[in-house]
């Protein structure tokens, strides 16, 4: 579903293009072969043909390498691209937590980029979030930097595609929800920590926040649905959390990068809004910005309720690694075009 | 949708028949004609020929009458029973915050009963709850008397027959959620207060828990989803919360009434259970269990993590209205059989 | 549903815009206020403050209208907008049948704009066909004249939104299919006729086809699948029938109309194409084109299978009225930009 | 999927008890550790700590074997328990076709039982038809017998579950039609043939019928819609359709077998029924019986248009390999209780 995703937003993209395909059991087939398309915007025509090599360093002509493998799989092979002198830019779980290894939502925190020097290889690994966390930290980030936030109560309402293509069954979903996400719950508070902690001296400092998660999985297609109840030291009014998030203007925005949205976060004002089908596609890049909404005084005049959305293989996963690429690119961490 | 699960559950009742059924544009009609009948238990032949009434006193031949009105419409026609000397169990929101009306679950707070005698009518009214309320509160119960829990974070995925025949279009809700629902947040919180609350010397004290709630709607037939996060005064572990849920066997259950389930609660240790379609119809009376999962350590060691699923229409409609008939019928309310 | 396809439809047209959307209990009201929005496609910020006026001839200042009114209401509202000197282009069903009136789908029957000479007023009616029969003449139109077809067995799975917003409820379709949708069975044979009927001297003279339908509804939210095993007097091969439609080459393609998609027909080979949420998109103007799959041999040499899929709101409704339009509009019947 | 119904449906049956299950991956298991028991009837308490076996006959202790492999391992495993002695109820398609071995719908050629007597083995095969003839056939039989019809143009809307638990996911089908379900088409001409054939001599000459059929796969969670479109030499009016069906009283029925409904055809009158989700559990052993409805006339004086519903996993396989046992038990095929 996501290298799906990767294959029409670099299409036509103006500093980077698709030189090599990687695969497993499908090496020598072409990528329509290979691929099972159920994307809405048709494959182009560009990659029809392109040959499936197998995932080695030695197979790849690329400045740079995507990497989507499952996390197993991501354990080993990562590494020997780094070793071997390519940039990893990676979705997989493996190396998230890695001390010296970069967990980077270019709009919350770039500076961590810095941590890719305590690599010892001619290449390196940065990683991107849980498809969850790409949307909850940007929201969080100006929350927690203004308002001082300590506890963060999150329920999820996750998307089919987020399993992947063979990752829940319909005779499973229709008709129903399951409440259980495997590693979920547990990847939001530590990635989230991650994320929104203080980069000095070469080392991450954790924020200072606690969570609970409740993750479910929903018969939506995409948009990962998350509501949020937190809590801070201090007195918050819905308008000031409004206010907060509208005057969050971060690095990508301020770079102009090209798959930056113009607004990356976007408030509606509609008691029923977000949607995951009204509003997954939102952005002036379609799925890149991230929806609030039900901004609402929580448990006391401490805490505040809201609700967002984030389209998790897009803003949750292609999206946000391309991005990434782009903010290296532009700091002088990759060849392009 | 209530109505038809009615009709299922009273068809071979051990005390009560029904008698009459009314209706508003359909008077006239056999109730075979009036209905869009869309229960999978098929409509009983028994009730096929069944002449539609007009909605007043007049026209009714029984001992009591079941309301399942609108709002608007109850507040005016349940008074106008209730003063015909017609006993009212009722569904209807409109009366159910009355200082002298009982909002009954008889899992939870039989003993209201006694405000019935500040009804100055030769009938009376009874409410139930909303249909959140319905299985929320029998889980609550037991938590609040044994560990005094003092706040509730509550998050709802709410089944589709909880809006009624055409409450929900489908354009609106397939590869959807909608994250909110008109009135149910506040009726959440209120509508606990009192039914937790105490009764002594005719009056009603409101229990001490806050509530904060988020209502949404997702695309299951049957069956609402409650997630919550409660916290105590006191260090609660998931074991103590399982004993206590365990442990609890309130009237219904004493009194063997016939559409007590054996136990009013379930607790399934698998760890992505309940699921609302495998666990709606639990219970030894279908649909009248609350089943319990995923019970965990919430955000520190004094606050608590679970999911419960209630069937919407069953536990929280027409079956809590006849358990109710059930309670006032052995304890001499009601004339029966 | 359909509205809200004309609105973004007609965003940035080369010849028209909108001036006027009129309503019945809306009127005074925003076109913002008074819309439920529910496209994917965002309301286009130039509409959100358009007033919304009566519909009557006196409130509506445009060259032409757009009628998309319920049947009952357009048979008395189109000849008085017709007789106040509007040309009408309507898909209501009130007049499709009418001898004088045009039933157009710009690809199939240009030439029988000629009816419109036969009517007596100022301004005058065309009509667009049901949204099954958008899709189907167009796919029947090369068939019955290069092949001679002469019966033609149609089983439709047809979208939600082909209903209206409030046409199917949730309650009665998720995990459903409904076998029955009313009157259409009759309209896919009387229309399907008359559009491939031959126009001369100002007369229609039906097609010579026979029709057998069964519709059903399925819970998709956009696409019409239509399955058809067709017989002619001739032996029939799936490679001539596939060259039959990929040869066809008609009206609005020739003129180049904005709103004609490059190809009025997309075959895919695969074998489990068309499907409605990959293809009802299809076509160089998303929407327009009607993708044709599974071409195989019927029951025996003379007859054959395929499926089509058509996109029930754009090319089964707007984007025909609209393409209309622009036929109109070159054929100098219409004013424009 | 299946293996489940059969759990359910010989919990309690007066003939037949459980003695032995098998496996592959999961031998050494109970039952309920190697099960994703996804049926809404709860998994049987006797049935939880059974221990899951190899699949080969000196594991299995029992009268006779119930066959639901996969038709790549039952083409080797079968033969083995047959010769070993184990007369094998089948559900593969492995042998469905072979000459000496017959397809039993008990309905429709229980006298095909005769062709065991060609098998070599101490033991014998006898196997069930695809899931959507075990409904056709049975609405066929009286119509090829008392109507003559000849021509039959069939278009499937098929269940989830009848592709298994991994058969679709869920991200193929949501808001979606898939029009292709792989050697269906072919399995509904061949196997009906030889079911509708006559046995005479130890041979079976098969029907003269010919078809035509469109399988389509949508989102509805069991039972298989069929719309029917059939011819005959003669006129044929609806109401002697209906008429034929309705005196349709076969063996299974005559016998009183268990699991034999009282009507094995159940006409519906409403224009818009059959529909899977209120009628896959039709007849008096729930699941059992076929719904049909819509009878109207065809294209022309000598066709009929109908449609059927089918729930697939009891009807179209669990009930009708349990109903061939024990018709098999009643003409002394097989030991019981």
């Amino acid at each position: 579903m996501v290298g799906q995703k990767y294959m029409s937003m670099l299409c036509d993209h103006p500093y980077f293009e698709i030189s090599t395909v990687t695969g497993n059991k499908s090496v020598g087939k072409t990528y329509f072969e290979a691929v099972q398309w159920i994307d809405q915007i048709p494959l182009s025509d560009k990659y029809v043909d392109l040959e499936i090599k197998s995932t080695e360093p030695k197979s790849v002509d690329a400045d740079f390498v995507f990497s989507t493998l499952p996390t197993d799989v991501a354990k080993k092979v990562e590494p020997a691209f780094a070793n071997a002198g390519f940039p990893v830019i990676s979705e997989a779980s493996a190396y998230r937590m890695s001390d010296n290894i970069p967990l980077l939502i270019p709009e919350v925190n770039p500076d961590h980029i810095g941590l890719i020097k305590k690599q010892n290889t001619s290449g390196y690994i940065v990683t991107c979030p849980n498809c969850v966390v790409a949307g909850l930290a940007v929201v969080l980030k100006p929350l927690y930097e203004k308002l001082q936030i300590t506890k963060v109560i999150i329920n999820t309402m996750q998307a089919l595609s987020g399993a992947g293509l063979l990752g829940v069954p319909s005779v499973k979903i229709i008709d129903n929800v399951i409440p259980y996400i495997k590693n979920e719950e547990e990847k939001i508070e530590l990635e989230s920590q991650k994320i929104l902690g203080q980069y000095a001296n070469g080392n991450i400092k954790n924020a200072n926040i606690n969570f609970s998660a409740t993750c479910t999985r929903v018969p939506t297609l995409d948009g990962h649905m998350e509501n949020l109840h937190f809590e801070s030291t201090l007195e918050m009014s819905p308008s000031i959390v409004e206010k907060t998030l509208l005057d969050f203007h971060p690095v990508p925005q301020q770079l102009k990068l090209p798959t930056a949205p113009l607004d990356p976060i976007i408030i509606r004002n509609e008691n029923d809004r977000p949607q995951p089908r009204l509003d997954r596609l939102a952005g002036s890049v379609a799925g890149m910005s991230i929806t609030v909404g039900r901004i609402r005084q929580g448990i006391n005049s401490k805490s505040i309720c809201l609700t967002l959305l984030t389209h998790n293989t897009i803003r949750g996963a292609a999206g946000n690694s391309i991005l990434t690429a782009e903010l290296l690119y532009k700091k002088g961490f990759l060849k392009g075009n």
